[in-house]
């Protein structure tokens, strides 16, 4: 049986919210290892193993250094029992920044990855969904680590979302190789060069391509995925409420509305946020998957399942093999300290509720 | 009365549907003067002054060249007319980069201003505009150039779109002013101490906020301002085009479908990108509106008719004050070359189909 260790802290919620999400996927014969604050759980669901662990730090304003001044804080706690092997990947609730440093410290970055990254399978209105990354966890990003999110994007698209030739994309401001910022350039050179190494690099796209389904994996920086993402989320939501105001402005249409309701509602419902679960923390020795701390016990239910999928799909192991096949693993540092590098040492995630 | 500079060359349609929108701006009573092939134009509407201008440089790979080796092309003659004050403001069908490249070394950056900027109202579903700036002219920006976009963004908000005291944003990840790459913090810390010069500075805003009218004013680098107008427009479509698909998904949603049918065209009216006319181009001697290649005689119309209003409001007039009053103004170079600096003598837009 797959073990997911779950961080209750920091759910707007509470944590008997997210405990209600464990009961869920316990019932779905997943294990759960839930840390947060006994008290405020409540009763014990069926299946799930509480450990109680009060102190939380998804609030905290130096998500690094509260990582590492607090082992007792329950995200630092859930991160080693996935490091230690009594769960096999990782659930945050609360803060990206903190699920990302405990996971840092803890599970510690996968050998030849220079940057863990947030990859989100965004719901699409109408289409399938399109799997960003970078979502958040790396503010500003060198050539390097971007091309290298690019082959873990292919990986995972291949391993979980079931794309067998998934097309990678960078998001940039014209389809044409010169277009974007000179780290962008030299990302598109770097990547068109990969032919044979199974990546599908369809170079760049544009901000209306996204939606279009002119790729499956689409490639940019923490800060404009974060952007990317919440523009994404602020745009649909406010076209279907501004249909649903429409809908209120003539006795015509308010019949025309109601007649369309549940038709919208199952719209509505395909491009729900709670829908995918959350970001895959993709880089690390084992899986996390960052939930939103606004979610419901739908959201986090989701979180653990498709947290045990990856696990199942053995998606870490993929993405290494791929990022070998590729050639695209950081080179092995002489002095030994092969998993740290001066720029990534400490987590730069600065996005605290994605 | 108001003349205008028109460059019919480079309208994806062709010349003859940007002289049927300058056919229509003369109707209202503005001059036109059209730059094209007279054969492509065909016969000369009512108020419309036609130069023969048959070279257009719409596709040129490198637009500052192409300007600087062209100058018999359309968008050129055009930008020369502004100049030399045979028109008061410039409307560009064709590529922004040309417009961009054209305007700078013919109507030249106004005193003080460190790089034009692209500023567009972006037409919001059920909600006012949100003008956001820039828009694609500099892929990357120095933190004075972001400050200085802030106060010609209000300045315009104010003469243009009538905002008394228009809210000023940052596009960010995060709210806190910590948040961001290390020039959007140093841009937050300068905006944020501009006390009491006529900005209503909010602080950062994120891609959700951006739809919910959190801020009149959105800045951000051209980079980033290309690809959150692109997800604008491709996510909206997208969200209307999948209501359109589910009212066809039963006999219900059919009827439903049909009696809202009128609401939605009215929203859909209301969201066209045609409506705005265009982005301004702020920051040279004289205004400037570029508008899309995609454009129909509806969107060219009005881009004319805005660039009108532009000049009747004194944009570029106010705008100066409000820099000057803001302190916001680059001081001015020794070497007598106060309207350029290294970084940003050549244009810098590589959108060449915003």
């Amino acid at each position: 049986m797959i073990t997911v260790a779950v961080d209750a802290g920091g759910a707007d919620l509470g944590p008997a919210e997210v405990a209600a999400g464990a009961a869920r996927a316990a019932a779905l014969g997943i294990g759960v290892l839930l840390f947060g604050p006994r008290e405020g759980i409540g009763a014990v669901p069926d299946g799930v193993e509480v450990v109680h662990a009060p102190i939380s730090i998804a609030k905290a304003s130096d998500p690094a250094f509260a990582v590492r001044s607090t082992p007792d804080a329950s995200i630092v706690q859930a991160a080693r029992a996935v490091a230690e092997g009594r769960a096999q990947a990782l659930v945050s609730g609360g803060s990206t920044g903190s699920a990302l440093a405990a996971g840092l410290f803890n599970i510690r970055r996968d050998r030849g990855i220079y940057r863990p990254a947030l990859a989100l399978p965004v719901p699409m209105p109408g289409a399938p969904p399109v799997l960003l990354l970078d979502v958040g966890a790396n503010v500003t990003c060198r050539p390097e680590h971007l091309v290298q999110f690019a082959h873990m994007g292919s990986a995972f698209a291949r391993a979980v979302m079931g794309i067998e030739s998934p097309r990678v994309a960078l998001l940039s401001n014209g389809e044409e190789p010169a277009k974007g910022t000179r780290e962008l350039v030299s990302v598109h050179e770097q990547l068109a060069g990969v032919g044979g190494t199974g990546l599908r690099f369809v170079g760049n796209i544009e901000g209306t391509q996204v939606t279009d389904g002119a790729a499956d994996v689409v490639v940019m920086d923490g800060f404009i995925g974060n952007i990317t993402l919440k523009l994404i989320e602020g745009v649909s939501g406010r076209t279907l409420r501004a249909i649903r105001d429409v809908a209120m402005s003539s006795a015509r249409a308010k019949l025309g509305g109601w007649l369309l309701a549940p038709a919208v509602r199952a719209l509505r419902d395909e491009i729900d946020p709670e829908r995918p679960g959350g970001a895959y923390m993709l880089g690390l020795r084992q899986l996390g998957v960052v939930a939103h701390g606004r979610f419901t016990r739908r959201g986090f239910a989701r979180a653990i399942e498709v947290a045990a999928q990856g696990v199942e799909e053995d998606v870490i192991a993929k993405t290494r093999v791929a990022l070998q096949a590729a050639g695209a693993l950081r080179p092995p540092v002489d002095d030994g300290e092969e998993t740290d590098d001066g720029a990534s040492s400490e987590p730069t995630a600065t996005v605290s509720s994605r």
